[in-house]
């Protein structure tokens, strides 16, 4: 998850989901911080930070298209401890999602809430980050940036909708479908060009994009800025050039043969002076 | 897990590891936090935090007699990050457990540090907190009362052994052979008085224990606070009177019929002007 306040030290760490095999099932696990002033505004509505922790989770499985079995977290306890709780409720009546167990812990401030989902594969191979081929497209979900205003909009008090900040959709339906057809997925957590390179450097080869073709919900002035923010949660995957894909994509670019920069857009290395995505800003 | 300073709002949630069923599997999922200055001192070595927090979530698997599979967490970033890693490297070789996954945030002060374990049932049905019944007897694992000497020892800098405070061990082998004996079973985590109770209240009978029966690592003085400490992770449990136990086990107690009373020590409730845990002092 995007962190908007970043301590120096801060590296990310890909923190792709886990493959787990036992017995005849293929599991999916996942596990996600949210931490007040670093993931979150203190100032923020608590029963919202439960729906992104949840949410931000479950995008993790629609990236492996995942069926989720249930969630288990950790509630640090303070303020607004009701609201939290039905934000909570919320957003696991809205994905159909078990609630299987958690605790309570004394803490803060700053508060921290960690999450986990476990799913189950619904296709194999499981999607990766590392299948992207030479020949294959690049492909986006949907627009990123909606949630770069969001967070603009609440941050300031503005007028404009936060929602896309506050609720992210986890595309599950999305990614099941998807997972048969893609050859690397993921979901654009930390920014479009920084997750567009990791699975570039994990698979080995160079990601070439098309800015102009990157559907966009922000300004057009603020493309650029929308290219290196995150937590909208599309879908980024690679797969055939002609594929009758069975929901909506976005053709943003192709894979191309290793070379010196694994991450080029229109034909160049991005501004080396502007981090790819947020938490490598250190 | 036992918190040394709590707040207010704590209220000692049952953190009990969650059963899920997929497919033929039965798996067994459990999530603890530590906070720096509630479950551990600021002062403490960060491998032992690393430790600590491996231990008792693998302590909750052996409460269920389950095999781990592996383990996820999220690392808060700061001071001996690098201790952190020695002590979860350590500890996940010494119990043969694989590193799944997760992932690192900003944060803190106070740092927090969420752990998943995950695990796989070898017996079925799964031990649980409900199922003693009169006329059962209760037993315990071991002594308690190690981790209060121990804890003290370190608060207070004296000479004495911190080690079972600091490095609690998971009965993991202990939990898997009484799995088919028992009839109900949890680890030691809050305090014994406490999780006896909770025993009792979740099955519906009153535990009746003996006090001078209870095995104790600390000298007799101090037997009433070892009672009611907690972080030893001895497996408490009920099971028939006469057994063939495969492991050594102390015989502490008996299940009755419910009364006014779910637990009583030497036939008479415990002082209710003490806890009988810590995470119920408020």
């Amino acid at each position: 998850m995007r962190q908007f306040a970043t301590h120096p030290a801060a590296r990310g760490l890909q923190d792709d989901a886990a493959v787990l095999e036992v017995g005849t099932e293929t599991l999916i696990l996942t596990q996600d911080t949210m931490v007040e002033g670093v993931h979150y505004l203190a100032a923020q509505d608590l029963a919202d930070v439960a729906w992104k922790l949840v949410a931000c989770n479950l995008s993790d499985l629609a990236a492996k298209g995942a069926e989720p079995l249930g969630v288990l977290y950790s509630h640090m306890l303070g303020t607004q401890d009701q609201r939290f709780l039905d934000g909570m409720r919320e957003v696991l009546a809205a994905y159909d999602v078990p609630l299987l167990g958690g605790d309570t812990v004394s803490g803060g401030p700053p508060r921290s809430f960690s999450l986990t989902a476990i799913g189950k594969a619904t296709f194999k191979p499981v999607p990766s980050r590392s299948g992207a081929r030479p020949g294959d497209a690049v492909y986006l979900s949907g627009p990123v940036g909606a949630a770069m205003m969001g967070f603009e909009a609440l941050r300031d008090g503005t007028v404009g909708d936060s929602a896309a900040f506050r609720r992210p959709v986890p595309l599950l339906t999305q990614g099941r479908a998807l997972a048969p057809f893609v050859t690397a997925m993921m979901d654009v957590s930390d920014g479009l060009l920084l997750d567009a390179k990791r699975i570039a450097d994990t698979s080995g080869v160079t990601l070439a994009l098309e800015s102009a073709a990157i559907p966009l919900s922000a300004p057009e002035a603020r493309r650029d800025d929308a290219l290196r923010w995150g937590d909208d949660y599309q879908l980024l995957f690679t797969g055939p050039e002609n594929c009758d894909w069975p929901v909506a994509v976005h053709r943003i670019g192709q894979v191309e043969r290793p070379a010196k920069d694994s991450l080029l857009v229109d034909r160049l290395p991005p501004d080396a002076g502007s981090p790819l995505g947020y938490i490598h800003r250190s």
